[in-house]
């Protein structure tokens, strides 16, 4: 792997970076066997396949089942990984996920909580394929805002103090020194699919970022189908992502002639280049119009909706 | 007062109007006292000049400081009274109104905390002042809203179980059958300020129904701040009703480079006749992205501004 700098100014040559990588990758695994956490995201997946591209069969991708995944998530993921044919386990961890999340209503808490609950997981699996080395799809953006403290990113292993070599471990960043634009570069020179080469960043904790408070499975359900309505309206806009916040608060509504203390979603819509910094999106008001009325109509516990109005900085995209 | 039916549609008279009301006032109140709680708001402030202008220096007009009212509201108020030459007691019970709001999260709760303050408060000064009438400025919306169960309004006394009769007081209700651009008539006809004739309505439980969760005098001071800049801003905009909520989630954001986890504030800008259905405004998105700008600039707390994009139904216009 490249391990010079770049910035994004300089051009990225997507395959001859592939065919290094490919070559580095074989050289390090050697005979041992790999898993690859994989959630779809584009990161993910494009570390996947490359990891697969190397080293075939050596290769398990991973898909844990959180309960925190966008509606027909699930079975979309681990339907094109098998189109890869990239031998692939299917995790149902949902129960468990939610177990963790009780009570636990801080965003740092939160975030740990998935954390932990996400390695056991992955460890188990670990255990059970006899590998040596985990595959993850971290890229520069969560290297450069982990080592600021902007926020934790789940998939740099050594800020939480889990030192993969005592268990025996080593990992495999394959894109740790890409820019988002330049990841989606390989998976198209790769040749995968444009529903993940073009994918929407999508979080590591999933929707329990967009789940104010404690998070359960109701929540999950109302954030999800919020979330369904929001990409399927905004799908034209080709925003960098659209997605929608379900809040702990709640506010006074009229839904059938009867008041209603419910609940609040805000509807986030951004455009950036790398994550780094982002635009809040300007989109006509007939649309947000729209799509308050659609989210307030099909989800009946909902009765306010909010556009999020603030770039990053002094926001983060996510609100947690 | 007029006691048959009128619709909108029918056109109102407000100088036979106001010529009526100062009769029948003189009539009931005879050589009684009259003490007017008036916060200011275009109800109450055309309550008390009509009670003013029937009986004089019987009616002494009352407000109550609660810490909850807009920037230089208070000494405002009390100007345009004392210009008015309205006798007027200024009451300042900011520290026993959050004191009330101690521990209480609910929106019910929270109204009815404020409800038994303020009448605790209005009752003390009713006793010092020895008088037999309390006037109020109850107009139609408020009595439909409560008689269908939207909300309780703190100004209809038999709801709240609370039997003026028992202390001693009458309640006079004049503009009680008037729908609010009437009353914005007989303001005008009787020669009010445009400040207080064309004023935004302002709710009686004030700033306290703009804070979500538990009022506290700090967050007081936040959606103050907040409502001052989207005032100022939206100034042009004529619109019904300009105004701030502090959400008590909060959500990640970055000040001076450094991860903050911080208050969320929304902006409600929404158009109405007579507050009973409601429109959010589509306004410019420059002038969204101004205000959200200046409130994360100018509240060092704030990391996050949100629009309401929902209309009445189903949301109200006020959050709780």
């Amino acid at each position: 792997m490249p391990t010079k700098e770049r910035g994004m100014g300089i051009m990225f040559n997507a395959k001859e970076f592939i065919e290094n990588s490919l070559g580095e990758i074989k050289n390090i695994v050697g005979d041992s066997r790999v898993i690859s956490a994989c959630s779809g995201g584009v990161d993910s997946t494009v570390a996947t396949y490359l990891v697969h591209k190397a080293v075939g069969d050596k290769l398990v991708a991973v898909f844990i089942d959180d309960g925190l995944r966008r509606e027909g998530e699930p079975e979309f993921v681990v339907r094109i990984l098998k189109e890869l044919k990239i031998k692939t386990r299917y995790v149902d961890a949902k129960e468990e996920f939610f177990q963790t999340f009780k009570g636990k209503t801080d965003a740092e808490e939160k975030r740990k909580a998935f954390r932990d609950k996400f390695y056991t997981t992955l460890g188990k699996v670990a255990k059970e394929e006899q590998i040596q080395f985990i595959t993850q799809g971290t890229i520069k953006a969560d290297v450069l805002e982990t080592v600021k403290g902007i926020k934790s990113q789940h998939n740099v292993l050594e800020q939480i103090g889990i030192n993969p070599q005592i268990y025996g471990y080593k990992i495999l960043e394959p894109l740790r020194e890409l820019f988002k634009p330049e990841v989606r570069m390989v998976g198209r020179e790769m040749g995968l699919p444009r529903e993940i080469s073009e994918r929407m960043p999508f979080p590591g904790p999933a929707l329990s970022l967009r789940i104010l408070g404690e998070v359960t499975a109701e929540k999950a359900a109302i954030v999800r189908k919020a979330t369904q309505i929001v990409e399927e309206e905004a799908i034209n806009l080709g925003a960098f992502q659209s997605f929608a916040v379900l809040h702990n608060d709640k506010a006074t509504g009229i839904k059938e002639g009867n008041r209603l203390y419910g609940n609040i979603i805000t509807v986030r819509i951004v455009n950036s280049q790398d994550a780094v910094t982002a635009l809040a999106v300007n989109i006509p008001y007939e649309l947000l119009s729209k799509i308050s009325k659609r989210i307030t109509n099909e989800i009946p516990t909902v009765v306010r909706c909010l556009y999020d109005i603030t770039d990053k900085p002094p926001s983060t995209i996510e609100f947690e």
